[in-house]
């Protein structure tokens, strides 16, 4: 019997993805509905028991417009797409209008206004933020109190394999996430941990500690090109100075040195990055913005020393990375400050990708960068 | 400006949960809709929206039966319930049929299932499972390659304040969750951390390390009283023994001593915290159920020895405590476990509470047990 169990049991390690999450159902549920399938040939199939529902699409960042379902006679819609370009994917129903998560799939996207759920196509060989058979890191809840912010505020720490045994001290980047997302963005859907992981063990970035801060600075969520997102990236700042690079130095094993220390964010993450980066040139020498920019207007007010003397910026500047998808709503106003700072003749990389303000596009220019900090 | 704005934050943080997480939209976004919001007298508002559903229930863990939310002229759906009894609930909306979670509510039940979201109703004082003003410890995400199930397999580690700076070793709970509860249930709906981080601060608990592990192992999800259950607990004992216990003993500072392991659990998690206790009294000294129990043919099979010399085994055991709730659908078998250790004169601490089958429950198990471990 113990035999059959354990042949079953590598047969179910073996299929991997391809077998239901929960197979059997108890008696008061309903059969558990696997979604999503991916198949071999990159198609996914997506099924979703909804049947009162008068209409169910499918809305993922690998279609072009969402895509209709058919309801079959069990009240399960279903629909196969595909194939699909290998990488990890945010997706959800949407049900009469109403946009939901898949009831069974675990993987979630955490955010603060919207539930949406992730599709992993595994590429061949592996994607860079899928789990391989390297070192692990590991990523640990924590908090500190935060004066500025009057409140307990959370915070997620990627710490690199070898950490917890060891004594080394490892430099510092400081990775932020969006609008609207969570301190835990970074970790469930930019997969950070396993991207380090891997470049790490491929030896193409150095074993760093990355700090996913709550970017949430409780003032609502300002256009970047408003005024009051320079206030709030000011905030953040505080925050950051003054609250979490304390606690984070005094709670990890960090070099404290502006060369060990980077400041990197997605979107919204980006705009605060930049502000806090140029706010602490004597702090942070490295700094990364994806999917972001800063509008001339509020580098002119807020950092026209730099601005001014752009030999002495450049020398501290040991990178100032600018990545930007082509079909990005923000992909005129970061081309505008790219020019910006070759105007001043601040110096800097770019690079401008296909693709939209996506994470798969965020996941893309952290591995891109990943190997240049604290080089 | 400044000054307004750190007002304005500081009325924010006053104002804690009643404030929208997310205050202003974007424009091509909806209004956030802000749900739910706990009012002082622990009257509570959920709002939904939904402009073309024809009928939205909310589901809750407070209420009897599901409830009616009424639609406005904004497309949103509405419902105050309560006042409601200070406690951390699960919830969700029942839309034409269909669960969901709540989407602005970032507080998440995880779970291989179903989507449901988290409302928190503050006690005064406040409740054990609230973030309080006492050191705090730290949860970790981490992985191990498991030989049993032929996977990389997920674990949470919650270690004590003071861990990550100190020498000490701790002891070790390993606590597992149910049916379809992930490694994350502990953490998010379980709020073991803060459970722990209050009761050690107020010395009512003895600092230690807890384990999470990711209790399925992809073997459907038998009845606790089938023959199935006990060949899935048996794969468990061994994925417990042979995998995560060496793992876990080499990566954190644990005391390798039988008196210093404890495993717990709740519902699934319970039989097989049950079973691995019993299968291993050289390993385990204390044993928790939490709405869980183990059938008498069961133990009668894997368990003859311990049955057969009651002395012996109640010189082992420290602590055996089985905890489970009036209303909960296991109730009888659970009873008929208790009555069957008696038959045996193997000593164990019984509670019998209201409630059902239900996280609160598994919490207020955990908190009763807690104390107790480790003495």
């Amino acid at each position: 019997m113990k035999t059959t169990t354990r042949a079953l049991i590598t047969i179910a390690a073996l299929l991997g993805s391809v077998l239901p999450r929960n197979a059997h159902a108890q008696p008061q549920r309903p059969p558990a509905i696997e979604s999503p399938v991916v198949h071999p040939d990159h198609t996914v199939t997506f099924n979703f028991r909804a049947p009162n529902a008068k209409k169910v699409e499918l809305s993922g960042q690998f279609l072009k417009t969402n895509a209709p379902l058919t309801l079959d006679t069990n009240g399960v819609w279903n629909l196969t797409v595909g194939p699909v370009e290998p990488n990890l994917y945010p997706y959800n129903f949407v049900v009469d209008g109403v946009g939901v998560a898949d009831p069974g799939n675990p993987d979630l996207f955490p955010n603060e206004r919207f539930k949406a759920s992730l599709v992993d196509v595994p590429g061949e060989p592996p994607l860079l933020h899928a789990a391989q058979d390297v070192p692990h890191g590991e990523v640990t809840y924590a908090s500190y109190r935060s004066k500025t912010l009057g409140r307990l505020r959370p915070l997620l720490v990627y710490t690199p394999p070898g950490y917890r045994a060891g004594t080394d001290r490892y430099p510092v980047l400081y990775l932020v996430s969006g609008t609207t997302d969570t301190e835990e963005t970074w970790f469930k859907v930019g997969r950070v941990h396993f991207i380090l992981d891997n470049l790490i063990a491929q030896k193409r970035a150095v074993p760093m500690i990355v700090v996913l801060p709550y970017g949430n600075m409780m003032m609502g969520t300002p256009m970047p090109s408003s005024p009051q997102a320079a206030e709030m990236y000011q905030v953040f700042n505080d925050e950051l100075v003054g609250n979490l690079m304390p606690f984070v130095e005094a709670a990890y094993r960090t070099l404290p040195d502006r060369e060990k220390r980077a400041i990197a964010g997605f979107s919204r993450g980006g705009g605060q990055s930049l502000f806090a980066g140029f706010s602490n040139l004597d702090k942070f020498a490295w700094i990364g913005s994806y999917s972001a920019y800063l509008t001339p207007e509020v580098f002119d007010r807020y950092f026209a020393r730099a601005a001014a003397d752009p030999q002495a910026t450049n020398k501290k500047l040991r990178l100032l990375w600018l990545g930007v998808g082509k079909a990005d709503f923000l992909y005129p106003q970061a081309t505008e400050f790219d020019e910006y700072l070759k105007g001043k003749k601040i110096e800097h990389q770019s690079l401008v990708t296909e693709g939209g303000h996506t994470w798969m596009n965020a996941r893309h220019y952290l591995a891109e960068t990943l190997p240049l900090y604290f080089r």
